[in-house]
């Protein structure tokens, strides 16, 4: 029995993807059975690092979608379109789809997969979240069964590496940018990656999955790490901290009697040192999930590049053909008879929209940093604001000067982010204030 | 569609996996069709901390293997006998199997699969390492795309546990153990714990399913941490170390143009502070892989206890229920008809055994702490002998006095283990030497 796999796309992915369809030796045997029968590429006369037989290339990428002959279409592509149109295309003709495409995925799953349960085909996307590391499979079949307190992941492995430089250098944001950028490791235009729009994407994805509903990413709360100081680090450090950009999804219950209600927001987070996620440095990514009864689990690796994510491309094939391969002795439905019974942990049953919560009900610690008039009782002015508004401090640091103005770092306990919000509009009136030069959640 | 269940043990694991199942609100939709059907216990009058109807209850284990009604047995026994028997005749009646049990598994894998092949039915096992971590089904369904280089494991929580306090306390092994028996980390008999045994049992099968083969478990090496002393590890900190108790698979090539040969093996070993698993502290479990072309993944959570065992049980219970849905379309074998397709990722397609490397092949670094007559000349001698066999120092402290003899702390650069154990033969023989206080292999 062999499988024939369509390509779209033969960039560093797909040519990954392919490197390992094309050495099967030493592998799960089933890789044997997996043909690349066509692939879709921008242009044919490209040299290629993977020896791929000019005959199957075509730069005609639906006739792929479409062709009849494909059991699997693989989407490589990036970007929205062509490539939601195409992954619609190859549903629609009956294909099974494999995707690393976390941007279609996060803003089309109501169209897709409302598509793939009508044809009966699998539209799989491990390699969508963390690159290599599983995490999307254990999420559906291993996790599944725990109810999912939260998920809290570092996903973006531009951003972890730019703070991760900054903590051990004491560097800017815009130095270590720049450097990044010189050495591949952020884009030209590092947008989705700095301002969290690529964590959104893949943290709207996770929650989707380990909450059973639908999530629509306009409401997934962002905020990048443009903003974060290294004098910001140097005071974190000493508090015990280090600064990572994480994405959280988290079910909260905002009034008793009433429906829980989802968090998902992506910022950058004062970790505690002790925490599983605080070593996570360079571009490395990692997922911690919390759940009933598991209790907390971490799932750590690259999270992106050729190999880690071609590694989880295939072996989402590979589930792929060996759920075609169980069913092989059913009879093929006819047009009369009802589309296949899809694998429940596998394909998308749920069909409701996630409520999220307003970022304002949050509960969290947070921490700011103040630059005010060296006069005296300012720190008292301070906790007289924030006590009109219920919020209490864990810690006040007056940690010397910046220029003329002294600078105060405060972290609170848990409070609710309306509260505290309130707080700092009285605070920032305050005559003796400057300016709240910043303001970052706590784990 | 409902699936019956027949679990036999209600002790921890047994009841926490009924917690599971009777209440599935919150879960995947398909846990509720799971059904509790008949339960095996020891003693039908003990009193049970989860609501269990009497009716269902019963001390005939063998007629819940056997009962035309039962879907899928669920073996939470623990312990060799009844549990290999029970699974056996479960099998036999064409039921599928899931178990905890690592000791079963990692003795009788050859005739419980080839029993299972047979009859067409799963055997799974994703509690029997690393309590609930996914990591059974992850190496079966995204890692067997790579290349397995190493796992890289640290899978019993007792030794963590005692080898994290003595560092944190300065403590020494026995006081710890004592300790950590009263407060129920540690069991009376302590012996499978902190000799090895039960993370050989372990990665026998992580070995066997990363690199697809059998392995004999009187061929994985093991040594506990009974030997560990205080002093090792504050000079393990020294030198930039922690010590842990690693379970490891890898592959190695002893000669150019021979097979690949598999180390498998349990050891003290000292983990630099940078990697990963160093941070893995307590009773937490960790499982770090590395692959073509994934690169490095790691795994983390709780290793035992009801909770996150009993997740990794219904996972199991999940995927099976998941399987026979997807297939209950295709008509019911008959008696004459073959068996039907199994799942490629989920059963176990192997039945050759791997070639374990002798221990004397391996090629690590060493640490050796030394007592030694104070006598001018002495690392010269240590030095001379280890250079009669090849053996390269990275570095050598000689570091004060125990008593009398003082103390010379050594780690050596890569050597083969059967030279370096030529050279320790030729050192115990010299008349300066006292002895050699210990003895452990470096990360």
């Amino acid at each position: 029995m062999s499988f024939k796999i369509g390509l779209l796309g033969l960039g560093t992915v797909g040519t990954g993807t392919a490197e390992i369809l094309l050495s099967p030796e030493g592998r799960h045997p089933l890789v044997q059975e997996l043909e690349i029968y066509r692939v879709g590429v921008r242009d044919l006369s490209k040299p290629r690092d993977v020896q791929i037989s000019k005959e199957i290339l075509t730069t005609d990428l639906e006739s792929i979608a479409t062709d009849p002959e494909v059991d699997i279409v693989v989407e490589l592509l990036g970007g929205l379109e062509p490539a939601r149109s195409l992954i619609l295309k190859a549903i629609a003709h009956g294909k099974h789809v494999v995707t690393a495409n976390k941007a279609v995925i996060s803003r089309f799953a109501e169209e897709i997969y409302d598509a793939a349960n009508e044809k009966g085909v699998y539209v799989m996307l491990e390699a969508a979240v963390g690159g290599g590391i599983p995490i999307i499979q254990p999420l559906k079949q291993t996790l599944g069964v725990n109810r999912i307190q939260a998920i809290t992941g570092i996903v973006n492995g531009t951003t972890n590496y730019i703070l991760t430089r900054m903590q051990n250098e004491g560097a800017d944001f815009a130095d270590v940018l720049a450097d990044a950028q010189k050495l591949g490791y952020a884009e030209a235009d590092p947008t989705a990656d700095v301002e969290g729009l690529d964590a959104a994407d893949k943290i709207a994805i996770l929650a989707s999955l380990a909450y059973g509903g639908r999530i629509k990413l306009e409401e997934v709360y962002h905020e990048g790490i443009s903003k974060v100081g290294a004098a910001d680090i140097a005071y974190a450090e000493k508090l015990g901290f280090v600064i990572k950009l994480l994405a959280v999804a988290k079910q909260m219950t905002v009034a008793p009697n009433e429906p829980e209600l989802l968090q998902v927001r992506v910022h950058p987070t004062l970790v505690p040192k002790q925490h599983p996620l605080a070593s996570v440095s360079g571009v490395y990514n990692a997922i911690f999930v919390e759940g009933d009864p598991i209790g907390q689990v971490m799932f750590y690796g690259r999270g992106a590049g050729a190999g880690p994510t071609a590694s989880a491309v295939v072996s989402d094939i590979l589930n792929i053909a060996s759920i075609l391969k169980i069913i092989s002795q059913s009879p093929v439905p006819s047009p009369q008879s009802p589309v296949p019974n899809l694998h429940p942990l596998l394909a998308c049953t749920h069909q409701h929209y996630c409520q999220i919560a307003p970022m304002e009900e949050l509960v969290t610690r947070f921490y700011a940093r103040f630059l005010t008039n060296d006069s005296p009782g300012v720190i008292g002015h301070l906790g007289t604001s924030f006590g009109n508004y219920g919020v209490s401090l864990e810690s006040v640091v007056q940690t010397g000067f910046r220029g003329d103005l002294a600078e105060i770092v405060v972290v609170t306990h848990d409070v609710r982010e309306g509260n505290f919000r309130q707080a700092l509009a009285e605070i920032r009136a305050l005559e003796a204030v400057d300016s709240i030069a910043s303001l970052l959640r706590v784990l």
